[in-house]
């Protein structure tokens, strides 16, 4: 089973940025934790970022037939991106949303999500420990 | 570690209830399947449901030092029920909220949750596994 | 053939309660005309009132296997309860909304139903006559 | 006693017009069933079906001193005609307002009624049976 | 192929109503276009105008039959009339609805087109060339 | 000078329909007041009254190199027409719009006027005076 | 009969201001006309202008008792000023609304009134003749 | 004379939650308080709490005829509760609403109050003082 | 200790303007009334009306230093006059919003309050009395 | 005579993506019909996708002065991109918007265009075949 | 070169009024550094405070003829005044609004401005700085 | 010290585009105005301008600890942007957001800025003086 772990816009700077609110576990921190907990697993993962909406667009889009799953942090496109949303409907590949902070407690415009309705479900306000439900809810799926 | 798992209105119904949305399984087959899970882990857990707001309200007051979390599916009152909120506050006990449907692709009433502000996170979308899903957060956040 | 009426808040004080806007018989009257009109059909009819939304809820669950048709006045939680929409939704026996004022012609909160998109219709504004209606309504989906 | 059955736009086309919402009944089936009834109560029926706004505002109008109440079924009108409203007020004619559909479970712009203020009450969601059930609230009200 | 050309409110000023708007050629001279432009392709056309919102509801509903398709400007009542929406759709001949100017880039009022989601699509923007791609649309929906 | 006095729907019912709020003159009553003033000052006038939007939009339109102004009174189209907004602005003749009641103090949705921004002026709430008020601003216009 | 216009916030700027929007009369000149007019009605006419809503609430309480009737051109104040509709609420002197544009087709914020439901009518649209016209109004309200 | 306190959701655990919003006395604190202060002038006083909004609706029904006045701290239901609202207006018995908090300086949704037009007033953000200032305008209104 | 009231626009007209709403009672009575209580009490206090936005600004700004609270009563302005509510937070002396009239059972655009989120509560509904419950609870807060 | 066809994110998966809604036809056979048909017209056109919203921005940029005419299908970006709007509005090259489905009878959030106001046109709901009625529209203008 | 600077509401108790917003410095300080940078560029400056809107009104209108350009920091009338903003478009002298903190960053309410749009442009956010940014653009203007 | 002028998309476009709005300079003539500006300041410059998201997002996370303070004209993405506000909050370099134009006498969506809240103030109106403007802010700031 492989499963790809995109990453929007600024997650780049997890650890150094907004600690109070992001924790201070940078993402190569939670890429190693989340390999970690896959190869218990059998699973196979790639971790990749981008700042760019286009470039995540694209690999979605690329991820048909080569993965049995996609966990996204989509950061902050999550909220303004109908072309993510788009691809991930186009793709059809099993997506699980998720967010480090509990998106529903902080500003308005960070409680609505674009990509949430084409997403098996959503999981958010657990940090780092959010990628691992992901990696699991992603293998229950295919399980 | 003891943790409380709170079931709203109509949860009594699951596996008759609407099964294209909610599934097949009953609450008492979703209990069975925690309690496996939570037994491996070491993890002390009990199961309420109720059609009533009041005595949800309460049953959140009374874990006050008792649990060390409460994982709830609070059902339609998710959305309606300030008082649940309020009752959630006032405890103090770390709080996480599930669904078994994405309710973020559902009507528009079912996306706003009064609850999830005071929660630590939510979990959504992945029918009885996030229940499994809410376990494990749970744990993480008193590990 | 058995069909339920069940009655929301305040209905327990139909007669006493505001008699410029819902009339002088009380709940008693109307069920016993009611109950006159039902035996010429040949029908059974049962009537409940409860100020207890999740008392409803519970009622509303029950009555699948058992009645053939509900006809419901849920009064004020007609404008606020998803938990009672829910139950009608998942019990699947044909439920008929009726209310003794015409809910369109009175202030805003009123007039939107949570519960009607999952009734087969809405009767209102014909006093004590909505019951009566409501009964025949639910006589003729069965027949 | 006499009663008007006014018929909007688009209900000529009744029992051809998308049978799986509006049923295979024509409004002349509907109008022998009503004709049926109501010679079984005494009371005396006419029936008028126009596509026109201005004219439906006209024979409201009208209806003053000839007719002892109005039951309609104004179509798409009962959404936009503030005209018909205006025509309802002015005739003093009591005034049933019956819909074919559920309204409340259609598309938001359907569940808005301009008419439902100035009418007596509102019957909806039980096809040819609400006529049915407009002629009996008609009797009731002027018994 | 026969197709029918409907033209709502206002449409026989065309040529004198504001011209910076609508363009100098009268509603004559578009038909002459058409009529042109539909016999090379061996389609015949008629073409009706009314003011009368009764009127083009009548018109779409005896198109059913005789036309292969509805090319339909509907001019203000494109913005207002769920009565002509409700005949087209009861029609179930396929329409087209085409605008001169380009609604979007006008008052808010004008962006929005009750029967849009009925039709198979719109065109606007082009003046009196928005009838012939109308005209090419329709016959392409036939071809 | 010549002045067109437009009558929309349920205005032939003046003097009967709700006194308390539209008083107890008839149609002919405020036409023959306005003939009078109107004679004193050399200006003639026709007066129409019609219950289709169709008829209203047809006689602005012809009023154009008929008339110096027309006075309108277009009732309850006043809130829901821009077939006849659009009639006034393609007309091009100026136009006052004119209500009997003062919409101002009146139900939200007969506080907006689609035709007030394609009119010189709005008078409202003097009763049958809004008419000679009308008349004179008429004439004012065009001194 | 003894009437007092009252002109609010930039009135004294008349004649200078934006004289293709207001004219190029001054409020003197304005004032000229009125007195003309109303001397020829045997009406006493009293001018104020301020700036500052205070003085403006001041000056409408103390109409009461020495004043048949006010006419107000409160200016900007019409949008935003609660405390001079109270003032004409409780001085009781019948109050008529004039502007010198026509309100309603300008700006969204200046479509809006809090004065006018509290006034007998509104009148605008009309240059300084709104003010003749809040005159002519004002006598046929005392006659 | 005799005044009735009814205290909604988590107001049990007063002193207990928040303590930074509600303060650190609990409920039996409030009532010692307002029994001291009630004893001194003559007046009898009751207190009563509740979870659950089916029993506060109850406890307002059958203050009728045995108080002269209801002092309600309805907590989280007051922005929500249709059904209290509609049991004070059926009640008829003078009602005042309080709260230890300021309202109006917390969350949108806890700014509105379904309960404040039927009740004669509302006094809010004192903390326990605000019950004091319930009794004394209970007794005023009775005075 | 000395409390400053404060009274905004038209409330020098109480007991003349509409006595069905505000009562009978002048403001001096009011005055007369608060001093006798107030002397029991050993609070001095001072008396204010204006119906200038800008006087009230001042004596907000002015009470610093010389007043221990202050009760403000600020008609109109309490909906319209962000100025007034920086005032209160820029003099930082407690102060306590109270109005005549229940607020909340009256129009939309009466229900907002400006002042409300800096003042430390509300008291509203209870006539005159509500003065005296704003004296006696700005006593509290200091004593 | 040389057109620029720009297409948005996810077009490249054209053929793939949802048939059931875009059809079966990949992005090279809907360029393929439209070269057909421009060549016997006479037009060079050429094609360019892009996922990007910088890159259609740049591309946009870059066309004027190289064509006479874009015709764009931006996909989601039509919703979401003033950067794009901006780009057409600067770049002054006349361009029509066009999409493959009816966006008029999607989700609300597709039904706003910030594209069009600044297009000539929009054309939209015909497939493939709104690309060649894109081609003739811009054929037209440049005519 | 004469330049007006203009003070709303409470900016006479600047470096009292919350100093973590608005800082320690007075108003009077402000205005000396004002002047020492404009003596610097040859500028004369006028710096004028007021609480009451209608004397800032009254300013506006003066400065036509008086002054180069106006600097208005309206306070909280920024959000609140339309007839500051009629005086400004009146006066037709350039001008320029300033704040001392980000508006943007602070309360819904404090994000609109009425005066901006006929302003040239906005300064906010640099704290007293804020006013020399302003006296530079204000030189630019007529630089 | 050192400061970063970031550009967003079409700002390459200066000078050609709609130079009614922006001006005939392009961003060379501008960035050469600060270059000169800033030496007479001994500040050093550097300029950057993309029309892709993700580039500026990325030109932000970089700014951190080589630059000390950013002056930001994001054109259309200010508006849509929720990326770049994060890594705005991210970097923790002062920020100044500034605009050419007044984009607050512009389109309504033109008026809300995302990026502003995180920004230390924001200046727009005053052509490329804006980034004069823009430069001393930045320097004060650090000064």
């Amino acid at each position: 089973m492989k499963i790809l772990f995109l990453n929007g816009p600024n997650l780049n700077l997890l650890g150094q940025r907004e600690p109070q609110t992001y924790g201070t576990e940078t993402l190569a921190d939670v890429e190693a934790k989340v390999r970690r907990e896959a190869s218990g697993m059998q699973v196979q993962v790639d971790f990749q970022q981008s700042n760019s909406e286009g470039e995540l667009v694209t690999w979605v889009q690329k991820s048909k037939g080569h993965y049995d799953a996609i966990v996204i942090n989509a950061g902050a496109y999550t909220h303004t991106s109908i072309a993510i949303r788009d691809a991930i409907a186009a793709a059809a590949v099993p997506t699980i949303e998720i967010h480090l902070s509990n998106i529903h407690a902080r500003e308005q415009f960070r409680q609505h999500s674009f990509l949430a309705p084409v997403c098996r479900g959503q999981i958010c306000g657990f940090g780092p420990y959010s990628y691992i439900l992901g990696l699991r809810a992603a293998v229950n799926i295919n399980g």
